[in-house]
């Protein structure tokens, strides 16, 4: 078993981005910009946006949170993005999912220019992705995993790689750009019979269901290369605030059965991130070379 | 063995338009217009042009033939289809692919309006399509499939889907369509190992690999159903004119053992002008619903 180390990767990522980020300062006096909409106060996004504030701070980023009242309406929270769109300082921009309910999250999403969609959701960059036509910004959770994969040289070409789930957000864009590289993709899901036919077949296996610890030992079959895109919290007597963070693989179980594995905490985490900043700056330089 | 019959689909998809067509007419003094552009002289990309162009005539939507020369740059397309673009008059632009190799498919494409572009093919539609949000434009000969199959009430939820091509005009996009229906789908190619070991998995086999008669009795289960999206011309001197057309599947080898099966030809070729014609007056239905 050897481990696809997320967090070591995302860090070597950072330690390239903050050079081209002094460059674009002193060379066209740019701070990059990342404007994050939030809207309400649900705690996990609360610590996702400051997670990525953080690290925004860390590298010379400027990250700009619009922290909106639960209370407004979409056409309230599209007039905020309207004004970031027309913002020449802004770069890059963010709505954080999931919204509270009563909002048109889709309608939200498309009123996003395209060219600041950092995270790749707009239907304009997703159609991109889909015919495989030079997508600058496509979600950012993907693209992560795509990034392990190469990183670690993991042949894409033939494989059987089985993802369990289908979302707009992680297991759709992954099968495209995995169905890119030519793999032969087989996307699971709630309703698909017998899941363990598909996985016991996987020479790569992805899991974005959000089931904790729900892969074991006998779904897989020897020397599968697995990425665990599960984010868990579970309850957990022995931790300091009475839970813990496991993804959708067992890992004890599936340990000594595996090649690569991602593990969780460490894995794909901190590399959704890396990508998200990464987008933001390669989408600067790419505005600067089309008014070259 | 029965048969999923697209000619007489068709013929009642025609039947069901002709009156929509005239109401467009007598209630808003409009006829539908379909614009196609040709370049080059393609025996094939000639005669289907012709066989849209003929059924246009027939339930009374305008067809505009606009026939370019091999010797156009991309830019003199680009020019021709920006054109169609502002003309009120034009509803519907189609460009007849495959273009000559020294133009750039993608780049004209991308230059149709994505409300005139009724063969799905703009990467705004193709994104639409992606993430599943009410796409009105979508690649024709996919919508097809998927109208057989809901016609002939073939369950999709669960069902392991077996796609043989990958192409962004075929393969992927049903593959798209299939997973929002909640089938279990794999998408195999060229670079698929062991093919027939995904293929007698399927509870559906859709082919569009354009290998002629590939798919033998031994590559399927007892009661799959299958979708032959092949159109492959072959010698036979039997034939008037020394060939006749084939699908992906060895029909007389697979009949014994398949439950619903595509004819090749009647199954998929005429779905595919049906649901261009259908799009062509849909559209024009929903800006009239806009305006309202």
């Amino acid at each position: 078993m050897k481990l696809l180390d997320g967090k070591s990767t995302s860090h070597e990522i950072y330690q390239k981005l903050i050079p081209r980020i002094q460059y674009l300062y002193t060379e066209h006096n740019i701070i990059p910009n990342l404007s994050v909409i939030i809207v309400g106060d649900k705690p996990e996004s609360l610590s996702y946006v400051k997670m990525k504030h953080k690290k925004c701070q860390e590298i010379g980023i400027d990250s700009n949170i619009c922290h909106l009242d639960e209370n407004n309406s979409t056409n309230d929270i599209i007039k905020q993005i309207q004004k970031l769109n027309k913002d020449p300082e802004v770069n890059a921009i963010l709505v954080q999912l999931p919204l509270p309910k009563h909002l048109d999250t889709q309608k939200i999403i498309a009123s996003i220019h395209p060219d600041k969609d950092v995270d790749g959701f707009h239907a304009y960059n997703m159609g991109l992705l889909t015919i495989n036509q030079n997508p600058n910004l496509v979600p950012c959770t993907p693209k992560g995993c795509m990034y392990l994969l190469k990183k670690y040289s993991i042949n894409l070409k033939g494989k059987n790689i089985v993802i369990i789930g289908k979302s707009n957000i992680v297991g759709l864009p992954l099968s495209l750009m995995l169905m890119h590289e030519n793999a032969t993709v087989t996307v699971c899901h709630i309703d698909t019979k017998d899941i363990k036919q598909h996985t016991r077949n996987a020479d790569i296996l992805v899991s974005a269901c959000g089931v904790p610890e729900l892969i074991k030992s006998d779904w897989i079959k020897e020397g599968v290369d697995i990425i665990d895109i599960g984010i868990n919290f579970v309850n957990d007597i022995e931790s300091k605030n009475g839970r813990k963070l496991v993804g959708d693989v067992d890992f004890n179980s599936v340990k000594d059965k595996v090649n690569y594995i991602t593990p969780v905490p460490g894995g794909v985490g901190p590399m959704t991130i890396a990508m998200l900043l990464q987008q933001t700056v390669d989408s600067i330089f790419l505005n600067i070379c089309k008014d070259m």
